[in-house]
């Protein structure tokens, strides 16, 4: 190994060791669990400052918790370059999910001191407070404040305790009514970066380590009712039944084939649940969950329309009745088409070509993008794995990524 | 109407308003529930034997507390017959399920009373305490009693009060240390005869009032677990999934076309659980319920061995795993033959010629017929219901099912 590889390894080493340092902060001895400005979260933003203030960062935490720093340019009306990630995690989390983005951010401005590099702009890191949605049940509250989009509504939720948005703030000491002056995004920010585990297993079916994001897909979320009727089971003849698991089996397995067959489409029933549910009785009525994403709007609606007639087909010849009410819809979210070809010619620059892929999970970034040109690179979850105490990263899988935001963060104009 | 056919329609009129009177001895006000030995299982038996009383029978209650009523032919020595059925019921049950049976045996003893008519043999009708299962999740326990077969691993067995079926007996105030010497049928019993609803659709499909049993179904019950692999819903490829649920699916249609292809064989999926059951998680464990049911044991077999390789096949190319066990299994059991053809022919000639079917459900004649040759009639049950409120009997039904044991029992020797 060449001093300038092992070099470059420890700058991931290092961010990978403060991932797993970070992760024993936690409300939960044992595992990793640290929701919104939770008890634990005021021992994260404590190391956190550290860390910052030892980079030589300038240091704030804003209103709705998140935990900023700035690296300066010298000219004082430089514009500014951000780069973010989120800071919370699912209960019994891993310790890469948001955190590695945050800390990979830091270690890139270490880099940029270390290596005495100017820039003609200032660089802001933001850790992110909120973004899994744990705690009030509402995933992005944190970087909605960013981009001013927080409302009353969403300080008014409450957590399962009853204490809502606003007052968790108040009780963390901060003040729910500036989150308007010190929450949103400088106007002068220019450009955006997200560092991110993929969370999926694409990466590592490849053997690559990183990847740039073209778009987050768009999701749909559908309840799907089948209604039959409910016989004993012995002396029921099948010719005389109405079974609603058998209507809804045909279409799972039919939703299965046509997300196959329309790839990158991806499609899920996750959740369901059979009535009344006696080993001995037709099942009278079941209630199943469709997830459905695909980056195309359009094609999205389309799959929607097509597992809905589905549904009603597999119903239909066993006279039972099928509904469909949608939940939930988002619409995809582009990244920056100009700022994602600069991205993945600095891939190519540092030497890891890296595929162009959709983010199936929706991610901060995607709140970010209509507001500030963004762009968003993954790094490998081997094997796939998140929100589970065996996520991890690996060190030339960080190293790749690192090398490839100096040369992205060094090209920007 | 004739004067003959509205005397007939009244005596059936009279069971089934009996039954309705009955169903109004309740646990539960509002509602018909009875389980075994009950509070409201007094009542019950107070108004059953002032009935029997009321038709000249010799009562008592025997010590597992089936209500026995017998009408004694000229000769003391002489053989006896048996009428049977039981009273006791499910939650919030129909007014017919058993206490028809029992309520149409009364009604025939008083016709034949009525009619003048001696037989060479004593008739005994039996209402069985205990057959639905209910209060020590365990059916059958009474008919047992009557066949020897109630063990001391049956009484030991407690309900949700933790009062066991020996305690139950004694708190009733009869006595469990002599249900070998009062409940066992006479060793003189040279025939049996259960009339029951029919608690399926197939009569009633058919627009027919009566159907003749020839057997009940042999059943197996089996557990299937599908081991997937759970997944972010987003970011996981259909390409690279496990997919419990899809598996299970794809089996739980190839359930339904095999025994719809294999009549009258019934195949049920009725209880299956999705874990970890997110809206946007990929299942990754499915655990299903198999409810097979046929009248010839091999093909039975032969339906599982071939349902087991349906699943390892809908797992294997989704490199989910499937495995099954087998949770209890019953064998078919064949009425017998002779009475069953002297019910078919009285049935024809009281002008109700009536078809031959299997049970699919079990019933007190299972643990009768290896004792005792027995046979067994199934009056249409409206819209198929059973263990529901809205259970039914239509009278002209009732009526061609008393014609049919009046020519029955008359032809007997």
């Amino acid at each position: 190994m060449s001093n300038l590889q092992s070099k470059a390894f420890n700058r991931a080493a290092k961010v990978i060791d403060r991932c797993r340092e970070f992760a024993r902060i936690t409300d939960v001895p044992g595992e990793t669990t640290r929701p919104f400005l939770s008890p634990a979260t005021r021992n994260a933003h404590a190391k956190l400052l550290d860390w910052m203030r030892e980079a030589d960062l300038e240091t704030r935490v804003d209103d709705i918790g998140n935990v900023r720093g700035i690296r300066r340019a010298s000219d004082a009306a430089a514009p500014t370059f951000v780069l973010f990630s989120h800071i919370d995690t699912v209960p019994n989390a891993g310790a890469f999910d948001g955190v590695f983005g945050v800390l990979f951010g830091l270690a890139l401005l270490e880099d940029l001191n270390h290596r005495n590099i100017t820039l003609p702009f200032h660089i802001e890191l933001i850790a992110l407070s909120e973004e899994e949605g744990i705690r009030f049940a509402f995933p992005f509250l944190s970087v909605l404040a960013l981009t001013r989009q927080l409302t009353s509504g969403h300080l008014a939720r409450t957590d399962a305790d009853g204490i809502s948005v606003s007052e968790a703030i108040s009780d963390f000491g901060l003040n729910p009514n500036s989150i308007a002056t010190t929450c949103p995004l400088s106007p002068n920010t220019f450009a955006a970066l997200e560092v991110h585990i993929e969370q999926g297993p694409v990466l590592d079916a490849a053997n690559e380590s990183i990847g740039v994001v073209s778009d987050i897909v768009g999701q749909s979320r559908l309840r799907f009712a089948f209604e039959g009727a409910a016989n004993h089971a012995g002396t029921t003849p099948m010719s005389l039944r109405h079974d609603a698991l058998a209507a809804a089996a045909q279409w799972i397995v039919s939703v299965e084939e046509y997300a196959a067959s329309h790839s990158p489409m991806v499609a899920t029933v996750g959740r369901i649940e059979v009535l009344p549910g006696g080993v001995n009785v037709v099942p009278g009525l079941v209630n199943a969950t469709l997830d459905l994403r695909h980056p195309d709007d359009a094609i999205r609606r389309e799959a929607v329309a097509a597992l809905e007639a589905a549904a009603h087909e597999a119903a239909t010849h066993r006279g039972v009745k099928a509904t469909a009410t949608l939940q939930s819809e988002q619409t995809s979210v582009a990244m920056n088409p100009a700022l994602t070809a600069q991205l993945r010619e600095a891939a190519q620059r540092a030497g890891y070509p890296a595929r162009t892929m959709h983010s199936g999970a929706g991610h901060d970034a995607m709140i970010v993008a209509p507001h500030v040109p963004t762009t968003m690179l993954f790094v490998r979850s081997p094997n796939g794995l998140s929100h589970h105490p065996d996520e991890a990263v690996h060190k030339e899988d960080a190293e790749a990524a690192l090398a490839t935001a100096l040369e992205f963060i060094q090209a920007l104009h």
